[in-house]
């Protein structure tokens, strides 16, 4: 069946109120499948969609959709509910759940949850979000230094409904501290009165819980790892990631990059965050290079009057200075952020990494600048002034691009050392600097050739 | 041992001719930090510390090279030593590397390697690099439909040298077509006379060789999985792919759509890369850019003159105008390609995109243009002609913000539907119409209020 025909024959269902109905509809659909079903009904339905799901179905479901969306059917749940869909959950998912209710919901879900499960997600929830902490579960097969392959294999039996999805066993010693791994392809091959310890494996890496989210997808890159243990302070197994978390965080960590740069602020979807969420995210940035632009305007009105007045057609080039320079610009600064993110490049690679940007931007900004010249001096041979406002064009472009090369690889580089984020910060700068040498510079060597 | 002292005594062991110190001093370093070490070197010494490396260690630093730096290293050495070191790659990374070869030195590197490996890699050269079959690995466990569990369990025993890390069995039939599959733990536990057929489940989802990475992508972060079986079109078996694949693949799609946008072409390292190289991947957006401002130029010249003769003062909010039409229209267009990039969007809501945007596009450019009329007439409260200045600026800056609107989320949506990379393609198309209404526009507001 369709995804339309799906969703009709819930919706015939639904005003019939056979539940049973909708549950044997939804039953051979991957949860995934339901989300995106879901986002075609009303929302006062979606309860009573999801109140056809057995529990870990619907627990998929949610994790399935927007974080708006989740938000929204959240509030529609009572406790009870949202309790049991978290029981289903691996605890990093149920610790995300909970973090995104309203705190005096969270305790009362965490109450109202299974105490064995409770227990495994409440550590979790010290850890901000964007943390190995954040990101890690607490569930994984742990067995003391002692133990044997058949104990091992009794363990897992034990565990097996809980750890769903593993293939490294953690060795650790009466403290819990981390000893060496075992793949569970060794575990297989191994007789069951082997010792533990004697076909354990180093731990190649380990991170603690309040290391950065993206520095751990860095690792996972570096190491080409599957799973990578989190250690506290003194040493003790605190919990584990996996490669799927790290799929979403390099995502999220890309986007954001993306979306910063752009002065987007944050993750927003077209279509699903409310219009006035999403103006209250873009505005800021544009505000902030409105006054810029305004600033420049007032010099412009009070210094260059009498020269545009003089020869107007002046005014015809800046917007090929200024659309060169923000270009140069806009690709230096992607290049250098992207190169950040990704780990490619070094803060203190800083003067290297300038120099070798602004060979590279001077380079474009002569090409760029000889053409503009000359095909400038083609449009306005009319003009008395027609071989100095050539000249004129030709400096000032290469002097933006120069100039925004400069601030391109500087300001991200500089905002990183400093510890800010380098792809939200450096837009409004380099839209600043670029729109002042693309216009008042350009009006300023005009004025002074002229 | 920081790295510049361990750069330091492999210098001094190298100027001794001492292989054996370069040997024991690497031995205790991870590859990706012998990668780092390497990048320090002349390039004349790269193949005498590979040459001090085991073939396995070394084709771990290979594959942690920065590509330029892999291609300079791979021309130093002998077809029979890169024999060796393809013969310890996964088969996946074997034919990347084969493929980064010229054709002549990989037929040679392909037939000195072991013929067995030779084989795994074969059929993979045949597949584009950024398909499922350009990513996938040929190296899994797979059994009989007849096999028991002991039977799986000494065939593992087998091949465990090969296949080092796996954590899913495939079931097949007397085809070799995929039947269904069996996690580790759930063999671990099984008793050795149980039928395969009796322990293994469905197999979720499967991929075909020609599919895109970016659905592969797509696929782990929807079904969060960490392995995914690649079937040919009749359902034979003929790889996997793993989740540190697709981290990797997740990476490079991110960094194309952000590199894109900013007219990079193609990912470039700042240092590494070749001035010349990078100038050649930069200029081509920019001479386009270019070509679009000058004829902007050429009509200011031509339409515009007489109105900017009689009021010079016009020009000084085009810079205003363009950064605002600029900003919205790029925010806008990140919002949509980086939404497409993540499959948050589907290309049929388009005309619910399309409003979406504008909407908030439109809101935008009303806060905007309000504040700049107000400011401008402000600023410019000694021209007489103040008040229709005032208004030709409101125009102009909601029409460009309006218009950049619709181009930043019309042209990647139809860029998509065509089948054209939509971050390739909006950015020249986007900065043309908003360089367009930001000056030529507005001119001509301007002349019809004045």
């Amino acid at each position: 069946m369709s995804r339309p025909e799906l969703a009709q024959r819930i919706s015939e269902d639904l005003t019939q109120g056979n539940i049973e109905g909708i549950r044997e509809t939804l039953s051979k659909i991957h949860p995934s499948e339901i989300a995106s079903i879901l986002q075609s009904f009303d929302p006062d339905d979606h309860p009573k969609i999801l109140e056809a799901l057995d529990n870990e179905t619907a627990s998929e479901v949610i994790l399935e959709l927007d974080p708006e969306q989740r938000e929204d059917i959240l509030e529609d749940l009572d406790a009870e509910k949202i309790a049991d869909i978290a029981d289903e959950m691996d605890s990093d998912d149920a610790a995300d759940l909970l973090g995104e209710l309203p705190e005096q919901t969270a305790k009362t879900v965490l109450d109202k949850m299974d105490p064995e499960e409770a227990k495994d997600v409440k550590p979790l929830l010290q850890y901000p979000d964007d943390t190995a902490g954040g990101i890690m579960q607490t569930e994984l097969v742990k067995v003391s230094q002692n133990s044997t392959v058949r104990d091992t294999i009794n363990w897992i039996r034990q565990i097996a409904d809980e750890v769903e999805d593993f293939h490294l066993i953690f060795v650790t010693d009466e403290y819990n501290k981390l000893l060496g791994q075992i793949s569970l392809s060794k575990l297989v091959l191994a007789t069951p009165s082997t010792k533990v310890t004697s076909i354990m494996e180093p731990v190649e890496v380990t991170v603690t819980p309040y290391i950065d989210q993206e520095e751990v997808a860095k690792i996972f890159q570096k190491y080409d790892i599957l799973s990578l243990p989190v250690i506290d302070g003194r040493g003790v197994l605190v919990g584990r990631i996996t490669a799927d978390d790290v799929l979403d965080v390099i995502t999220e960590e890309a986007s954001e990059d993306m979306l910063q740069m752009a002065g987007v602020g944050d993750s927003l979807h077209p279509i699903y965050t409310p219009t006035k969420t999403r103006i209250q995210l873009r505005a800021p940035w544009l505000l902030l290079t409105l006054i810029g632009e305004l600033f420049i305007a007032f010099i412009i009105v009070y210094a260059f009057q009498p020269t545009l007045e003089k020869v107007a057609i002046l005014a015809a080039f800046i917007p090929a200075i200024m659309a060169m320079g923000g270009n140069v610009g806009l690709q230096t600064t992607t290049i250098i952020v992207r190169s950040l993110g990704m780990g490619t490049i070094k803060v203190n690679q800083m003067f290297k990494l300038v120099i070798s940007e602004m060979k590279v931007g001077l380079a474009l900004g002569l090409i760029c600048g000889i053409i503009a010249a000359l095909i400038g001096a083609l449009i306005s041979y009319n003009q008395p002034e027609v071989a100095r406002l050539a000249l004129a064009v030709f400096i000032a472009m290469v002097s933006a691009t120069l100039a925004t090369s400069f601030i391109g690889v500087a300001a991200p580089l500089v905002l990183h050392r400093l510890d800010f984020d380098p792809a939200a910060a450096s837009g409004p700068f380099l839209t600043m600097f670029n729109d002042i040498f693309g216009s008042v510079f350009y009006l300023f060597i005009a004025m002074l050739i002229l």
